[in-house]
């Protein structure tokens, strides 16, 4: 059967950076702002990110966290303090020079001298150092520690060329930040909250993810070891996910966290940090989202049902009527601990079944007379060819929902996990590397390629080779791999190699 | 019988606004941080604004409206737009300048001249101009509207003379911003959040208000006009607790939100805005708080309840294991919809049960030995004497605590009711105007007079006059007031009333 006509115009094969702007477009997700590099978050985006920051927010709460807020500005003479941390983000930090504006010579307003600020301030870019710098008050003895903090905020850095949710000035996320009397202790909260954003992002963005460690050149600026969790997309980039760091003494020594510690010696803590953003959004985007646009996990959907009346004018109050009923006997149900959210579009017009689709809604209810008449409500789902429509029975509806929503969250993994399988590949000879991460064909050069598995033999070398020749990077090496013994050798260089990391282009 | 020495010093009659800041600082919600006016709130601090937001939030949605998420920067020339706006806030902006930083001539860093920003930005005071430039591009038609949107964000006031939660350069808060067809539509949109928020305050906050509007001099710059809702504090000075603003068309002028109406004639949006900040926890602390500490009003408490083991070493796993049974049984239980918080605390520490008075728990039960024995749990509530305890019985435990926390929820806000009563009077005569807003006792300044209901004439020369010679001014004239009708005189001018407003110092 011949494809229909897509919805998202260009498709994903004909030009995947384009649909993802349509997609993102077409679904009102977000938008650009006159504010250079800053977008609007538009109600369904954010919904989608609220049900996300729901999620995570208790996974935090159950393994210990708290939630807290700290200032948005940050002395400049902070960001100083950590000579890896500053050479990081200096770069593309706004600015804070003045706090008030006085009208200028011309009548517009100017940034009043008089109110010039003595020392600037950045607006947050991450925290550290602020977060550190009141730690370093709170913590006298061994017995003030751990401290698990967690905050959602806005952050801010000065990007030139942007793309909603990947790359934007402003973005919202949430960042952890800890501190602990030992190394070991600092060790193990790393990865368990690598852990937590495996399972948000696995079983709630049904988005499979591969977690692993930074190569040095990949690392935050300041950690002793980060590591990450690394997504394939659907042009098979990928894109990082999440991020846990151990800063080991780094920001102690920086911002003064010390300690008594239990032999009496004054200790400097051991800290880490950890952050997931509203660059989920845009990975939830583009691993599920086909060619009529984004397709919404059901466990983390702005809304699981979409109800849409067909009404003629004789039909109007009595299928209104039905389609009402039919809203409230949903909105009573759960699924997956949350209730029911129901969408009841009453608008008069045609593109209302497309517009739905587009945005990714799981399940589309359509009610009309002969609906109403036969005590059955029409239904779609948006993991199914769209003319695909089943007639349910009220009394039957609510489990067919369900069992529709389990099935959608399902199949969203599994076919992001097949595509990924089918693009992933070992790769130990360099032409083939080479030939691997070339497009074949010039005139579609964002699809091609996807995670060649390759030994390395940990020289930083070899990796910025493969950065400038072919971009692209070391996403992380798997904490699941098996370390090479030497017997292998480096994919690029031929040398001994250490370690398999997952190479790729990538977000 | 004599007060026992009080947990918070000073009291609050020896100086009330010391004893805000140590009770503030006592139940640890939030400290001064270095950023000049900004404050860090604390997991405590936090965990009542989570709360509070919960709730708030779910009233919104309740009432039709959308979260969504706009720029932190705003343009200048956004600012200038709209008159009496930028007369309001430029005097207190942070301005934005630059986008990088650099090293300087003696190695520190220094803004980039390189990276000046053609137009410098203020992060936002408030947002009715960014958000106001998208709703002009996003309505056409009479169909697309009323847009009802609500923004939670931190925005950035900069302030001199600060204080924890009452007047920080930083805050939290909510902004709704609405867009309608018709004046009548936007005005019954203002009401309807004014109620929202009266109903939350009082319900949850358990904090009494009057709800009025404010005269010229009090409007919000820009509104056409302001309604808020104004409580009285500990120590009869009121606080504004929220604001709810008929914007007119005003902002729709200013940043072009116009539209086709029905009858095919272009028009301009009538819009809303209506905000309630963290501010809001400083007036439940100077509302509920007493010289022992913070009081939580148990439906926006942080945690209901706090279990204290009593423990000698060997006794330790006994009375722990059962402590862990009761948090596990309390823990399933619900208060107000909301899973019963209950922490535990395991501190090998004296202060404990006076920590959490201080942090203003509604209920602790202390767990020793002889209660494990006895099969009971030895209760005490935070709104009544620290001293008063009642064992109760394991199957009795779960319905006790139930109605203490009603009972305290009510009790909280019938004692702020009786206060208020205590201390608003209706005054007709200047003397007794004068005599009441000025100290009897030099030594004590602040805690005297209250809410005087007094006849005005509507004259901005008279609110001028009591603001300068005895720092009082309108707070609001209260809606379910009665207009005067000329009967009555001007309680400082003398000339025929057309209104009785609250007249009170503020914060």
């Amino acid at each position: 059967m011949p494809k229909q006509q897509s919805a998202i115009s260009p498709t994903q094969t004909e030009d995947f950076p384009e649909w993802y702007q349509q997609a993102v477009r077409a679904a009102d997700l977000a938008e650009n702002s006159p504010v250079p590099g800053c977008m609007v978050i538009k109600p369904w985006g954010y919904a989608l990110w609220e049900n996300m920051q729901a999620r995570l927010d208790a996974m935090f709460k159950e393994t210990g966290h708290r939630n807290a807020y700290f200032p948005l500005l940050i002395p400049k003479s902070y960001l100083e303090r950590e000579a890896e941390h500053v050479e990081g983000f200096a770069k593309e930090c706004a600015v804070v020079t003045h706090h008030r504006l006085v009208k200028g010579p011309d009548g517009g307003l100017i940034p009043d001298p008089e109110a010039k600020l003595q020392e600037p301030f950045v607006i947050r870019p991450t925290s550290e150092t602020i977060i550190g710098e009141m730690y370093a008050r709170w913590v006298q003895s061994w017995r003030d520690l751990p401290i698990l903090i967690n905050q959602w905020a806005n952050v801010m850095r000065w990007e030139l060329r942007t793309r909603l949710f990947l790359r934007t000035t402003e973005f919202l996320w949430q960042e952890g930040h800890t501190a602990h009397e030992t190394a070991e202790e600092a060790r193990e909260e790393t990865m368990k909250m690598l852990d937590v954003y495996v399972r948000f992002v696995e079983d709630y963005a049904a988005v499979p993810v591969i977690k692993g460690y930074k190569s040095p050149a990949e690392r935050f600026a300041g950690a002793v070891d980060t590591y990450s969790i690394e997504a394939m997309m659907g042009d098979r980039k990928a894109l990082q996910a999440g991020t846990s760091h151990f800063l080991g003494q780094n920001f102690a020594k920086a911002c003064g966290i010390k300690f008594l510690g239990r032999s009496n010696t004054e200790e400097f803590a051991w800290t880490t940090s950890w952050g997931m953003s509203t660059r989920m959004i845009g990975a939830i985007v583009m691993t599920h989202g086909d060619d009529d646009g984004v397709v919404m996990p059901p466990r983390v959907a702005p809304a699981h049902v979409v109800i849409m009346p067909i009404v003629r004018d004789d039909t109007r109050d009595k299928v209104n009527e039905y389609v009402q009923s039919v809203a409230a006997q949903l909105r009573a149900m759960k699924y997956d601990d949350r209730p029911l959210a129901v969408e009841v579009d009453q608008r008069d017009v045609r593109s209302k079944k497309w517009d739905w689709i587009r945005k990714g809604v799981p399940v589309r209810l359509e009610i009309g007379a002969r609906d109403v008449d036969g005590g059955v409500v029409t239904m779609a789902r948006r993991d199914q060819e769209s003319s695909q429509t089943a007639a349910v029975s009220r009394d039957q509806l609510g489990a067919a929902i369900l069992a529709a929503l389990d099935e959608i969250q399902r199949n969203c993994l599994e076919r992001a996990k097949a595509h990924r399988a089918a693009h992933t590949h070992r790769i130990t000879n360099k032409d083939d590397f080479i030939a691997f991460f070339t497009p074949k064909n010039a005139e579609k050069p964002e699809i091609h390629g996807g995670f060649a598995i390759s030994p390395w033999c940990g020289g930083a070398e070899c990796e910025a080779w493969a950065k400038k020749e072919l971009k692209v990077t070391i996403r992380c090496i798997p904490l699941e791999s098996e370390h090479e013994d030497g017997a292998a050798q480096c994919v690029i260089c031929g040398k001994p190699a250490t370690a398999n990391p997952v190479f790729a282009k990538s977000y």
